[in-house]
């Protein structure tokens, strides 16, 4: 007799299988590999990793290199695999009663509600404005009133692209009194980060990840920022060795040749604003202003549009009919090349020609 | 004001920096990295990787390959960040109340209880006779007095090396109706897996590691094998993309050669059989029966032998005023250079010459 915890069975079982797209610009990764130096530099401390032995000094090394870079101390710095496990665990810390309460913005990044729910807490979502701007007021209010534990945002936001601005995250900052996350998976497109609030703001925590602008999903790193307290109570809720060697060899030396990513990031950014212009120009389409590596379109056909991209091997995000992102479709910046692919394939469609 | 969830204060902090030994034998570890062969074709293997892309095949591959040596399906085989991963989840989706009893042996592989705790859970510890046999009588009445969730045993049991025969693990699958956890981390070096029952006890889960008899700790990857119900709802405990593909494929390539590991594996067993003559002989030294890769000796003077080996570089494990392992050291069997080494040191300490 399976004497389960309860509530697991009410989870939902993951099926992350991909199809073998011709294109794929679903899941906002980088469609780039490691640029040449940094493979070059990679496989060669992966050519020096004693394969035999728990993880040790690999993961100091990390942590260490990224509290220079931000002026902190290492006991500032808790590593995860990928931002991830970061906001899970931090979900998890903040939770477990019903009391707890977690406030983060609609639509924003769908595992917000699943963390919550696996923490035990719950989720109190704010409605961002129709252009998916985030009511900064609206959120202090509803973090205040609800008493929540802990508060996230997401910022640039994932899925809708949009920044918040450095003034509204101190707005924030400085009205509640309670944990603050912000989740900085994107922030290298958009480069208005909290860090430099850190200091100020002791209830401020900061994740960021390597997924995205430094194109390393596969190795699953991401970090958090924050206070001493913080970073000693959230490493409670991780058992030793949670992280291996060979990914934490890998961003390091990604995080020492950073400057390597510099031009791809123009790159992908420049790519943005040029197909944001073209999607505009399709009839029908709305473009939301992005600050990240992806764009996200509302179009009224989205489902069919989708269908078709599909059967041509080109994967893009679809949301279905998900609260707020009704007809919207996310599509990440790739190589110039596949973006004028799907541009075209787009096109195509909306002129009843695909 | 931090509102963290009840509980996470009391739990303990890590910190597994680790000395630069000049011998290390204190944490199970192999001593010897890839094999050649292995070497050569996992580097060729990670090469190829797609650094930019979150985890995909990589995942399915491996379990696929572990199902079939098994016999078994893929809907059978649950990958984790080591089998402390695997044990981890594992307790938490038993746990979750005042109700949830775990019971497991002791003294036993000593993340248990914290898992426990960690689960919200409540430990409940069997203690081993003298000799670390385990009754199986008393271990099946324990968890049918409990009402326990879960039923923990470590075959070959950490740290006392103990050995639980085939006959003895059925006899508690066979009188038990709970969920029943064998968790064979150095099964290699024992070989009387329970992974034979699985199809005649659907209760009945295995764990296992490549970071022993495999020499793979720093990748962190273990499994789990059981009926396709307990995988299906222990899955719903992990969040996606929860592996990195750098240690998937690593393993993948190291378990498609485990036969390159036979020899070594043989080597670890003779070395843990001539190294037990040794110590026997040594005064004042009780050692036990061991089916692992290292063994576990009782000496009044652990205390004092453990600081003069530190203070020659030999990381040996001892475990202080450990419940039921007062003056035990656990030494794993290192290189035979290795072993001479500290077994010489043992012996002038003994002698009073260190």
């Amino acid at each position: 007799m399976m004497k389960y915890r309860k509530g697991l069975a009410d989870r939902p079982a993951y099926d992350v299988t991909e199809r073998p797209w011709k294109i794929k610009v679903n899941a906002n990764e980088c469609n780039m590999n490691l640029p040449p130096l940094v493979e070059e530099r990679v496989m060669g401390r992966l050519s020096r990793v004693a394969f035999n032995r728990y993880p040790n000094e690999e993961y100091d090394a990390l942590a260490e290199q990224i509290a220079r870079n931000f002026s902190l101390g290492k006991e500032n710095v808790l590593l995860g695999s990928g931002s991830s496990e970061i906001i899970e665990k931090l979900f998890y810390c903040f939770g477990g009663s019903k009391d707890s309460k977690i406030v983060y913005p609609r639509p924003s990044f769908s595992m917000y509600g699943i963390y919550a729910s696996a923490a035990e807490a719950e989720g109190v979502p704010v409605d961002l404005e129709d252009d998916y701007t985030l009511d900064a007021e609206l959120f202090v209010k509803t973090v205040r009133e609800s008493k929540a534990n802990l508060a996230v945002i997401c910022n640039p936001n994932n899925p809708t692209g949009t920044g918040i601005p450095r003034q509204a995250v101190e707005y924030i900052a400085e009205n509640i009194d309670c944990a603050f996350l912000v989740d900085e998976a994107y922030i290298e497109f958009y480069g208005q980060s909290a860090a430099g609030l850190l200091k100020k703001y002791p209830h401020l925590i900061i994740a960021r990840t390597f997924s995205k602008a430094y194109a390393l999903a596969s190795c699953r790193v991401g970090y958090m920022l924050a206070g001493e307290g913080i970073v000693s109570m959230v490493g409670r809720a991780y058992m030793p060795y949670h992280m291996n060697v060979l990914s934490l060899a890998t961003a390091d030396i990604v995080y020492q040749m950073r400057h390597e990513y510099i031009p791809r990031i123009q790159m992908m950014v420049a790519e943005r604003k040029r197909m944001a212009e073209k999607l505009k120009k399709l009839d029908g389409f709305t473009v939301y202003p992005s600050e990240t590596n992806f764009l996200l379109v509302k179009y009224a056909r989205a489902k069919e549009l989708n269908e078709s991209l599909v059967r041509q091997g080109i994967g893009i995000r679809s949301f279905g009919d998900a609260p707020g992102l009704e007809n919207c479709l996310r599509i990440s910046m790739g190589l110039r090349e596949e973006n004028d692919i799907w541009l075209n394939a787009i096109r195509m469609f909306t002129e009843g020609r695909d």
